[in-house]
């Protein structure tokens, strides 16, 4: 049976990517090695690394005066880093779900954070639209993208300060202006490479204002200098993104992508609007995410729940169980999956509201 | 043409490792899922993190109060992690190379560093044999193996404070005590598992001692007690170290793994011995590295070893150029590498031989 992989990360990946990477196991660009036994000084590799970065400058548009960079750690360990080389009195964060809240929790470790907005009153199912951000902070940090909750943001913010973007879950997805943008940074494994490899894309201009001292490998400015390469980068995960990268070029980049996303986006929630049996859990049409698709079961048919969940196991629908903060349902329905996978879960959605 | 792999890491891995991780990739556990696709949460992942870990336990019989994490970063972000989490007032290392004296560079960051001995006078060529450990420092930390200069300490240590070890390039090659050490870490690209993910074996009591905040990420703590799953941890690197493991087992284990990997070294040192055309940079047997073979040409041939270079290249052998601060050349014979491999390269350095 055809399997259908909405989980929200690690998630669904290229069929290109993955037998690229198979390709590459077998034999790494002739060398008759590996990917995962070359070494990363080798000249094959290196080149797959200034690959991959100048991929993701040509794809996002990435102004000179920016650097790109591919490290170890996750996007969790960015929680740390971004107030370590970021923070030196204040730092402005807006609190719009889990995620959010753990990088504004880590960056009081370094010095004021003030909690510009939350939507926690409302268990995160908004993104917050009136709130000042103080001019005196060091920089204002946000998650565009809510895996959890399904909100996210869909423009640029125009903040006076650096903006700094955790875009984990929605990188790729759609056009962005970087220059509206200070630090970008995010886990690959949702639209980009499998777990294990970090992108962050830097003004470098920001960056050398704190006075603490900075541990050498969790200072930016460590791996810009060295591009991504002082210490052995994660080898076959940045070989993976780039993959990736060459796949998302080949679909028309990210403008072609997002009319995809947005396609993909609206048939889920049109069929969740239009069926009696579920509810979206984000009320706001303009707050919903079109990465992470969250709903539940209409007040009248809460009973349903268990019964959905196995009916659409039976039909292959992998990793569609909401977070246990959320409940209910969560598609997530990254660049590659497919329009037909959607289309699948609607099916199965509109079987499942026939027997009822 | 047949390659011999002897790069000094990333390097050689198990063919059994190279298939298993393909097999994974087309079919994760009869998931229909990839590896890079398939969530960590899911039960088959978390079956693979459990495996992982207790194969390191068995392999290497961790006594009880000890825990094994796998996380992200290197072995770099080890030499702030271990300060971060255990230098109070004062630690100690010991100088025997370049990975050793960058280790030592970040402690400082954090606290008083004694170097207690150092071999740098001699270029790292010999293990540092009587010095004073400090009874009042935190912690004693040593790197087991030299991967650059070829040195390796044979015996684990008897120190009556805390002993930190870097065993990224000899760990799983030979029985150790880890009663001895307080923390045992390394990044897995030599014997363990291909570039992104770093063990860590942490004896639980030792932990807790400091007073300063410790970021979530950068926290032993954290990943014990979520047992390496506190954030999506590097998926598929967990996964090949797992085969490796696997076959690591079947092989026998380290006792037996030990005892091909004394002869692989005999098998090569020997032949630098014997020859006239090479020399070892380590002088003291007692000292050369089992991993790493480090040799030069020998004094009145000096001029041959860009001819020996291209002659090895050219029979299939693979990443042996020595670490630019030595010269010459490093043979490195990590577990995967077949005996067959190291005739193969004392063949050719016979065959070059009779040329001149």
């Amino acid at each position: 049976m055809k399997k259908h992989n909405f989980y929200a990360g690690p998630s669904i990946m290229p069929q290109y990517t993955n037998e690229k990477v198979i390709e590459a196991i077998r034999d790494f660009e002739g060398t008759g090695l590996s990917i995962m036994e070359v070494s990363h000084r080798s000249k094959e590799f290196v080149a797959v690394m200034d690959s991959a970065v100048a991929h993701v400058k040509e794809l996002l548009e990435v102004p000179a005066g920016y650097s790109v960079i591919f490290i170890g750690g996750g996007a969790s360990l960015q929680f740390a880093m971004v107030p370590m080389n970021m923070l030196e009195k204040k730092a402005a964060y807006i609190n719009t779900g889990e995620w959010a809240g753990k990088a504004l929790k880590e960056a009081k470790i370094f010095g004021e954070v003030v909690e510009v907005a939350s939507s926690k009153d409302r268990n995160f199912n908004y993104i917050p639209k009136n709130y000042v951000v103080p001019s005196d902070a060091d920089y204002f940090h946000m998650t565009t993208n809510n895996t959890i909750f399904g909100t996210e943001w869909k423009k640029d913010p125009d903040i006076a300060i650096p903006v700094v973007a955790d875009m984990s879950s929605d990188i790729f997805s759609r056009p962005i202006d970087v220059s509206k943008y200070a630090i970008i940074y995010g886990g690959a494994q949702k639209n980009l490479a499998p777990a294990g490899v970090t992108f962050v894309i830097i003004k470098d201009s920001v960056l050398g204002k704190v006075t603490r001292p900075i541990p050498t490998m969790l200072n930016y400015k460590t791996h810009i200098e060295k591009e991504s390469m002082f210490n052995t980068p994660p080898v076959l995960p940045v070989f993976a993104a780039l993959k990736t990268l060459e796949w998302l070029k080949h679909k028309g980049g990210v403008g072609a992508m997002h009319k995809i996303n947005l396609e993909k986006a609206a048939l889920l929630y049109d069929e969740i609007e239009r069926s009696k049996l579920f509810k979206a859990t984000v009320p706001d049409h303009e707050d919903r995410s079109i990465m992470n698709v969250c709903f539940v079961m209409a007040d009248s048919y809460t009973e349903l729940e268990k019964e959905f969940a196995a009916f659409a196991k039976s039909k292959g629908m992998i990793g569609i169980e909401g977070h246990r903060s959320v409940g209910g349902f969560r598609a997530s329905l990254y660049n590659a999956m497919p329009l037909e996978s959607v289309r699948a879960l609607v099916d199965c959605m509109k079987e499942f509201a026939n027997k009822y």
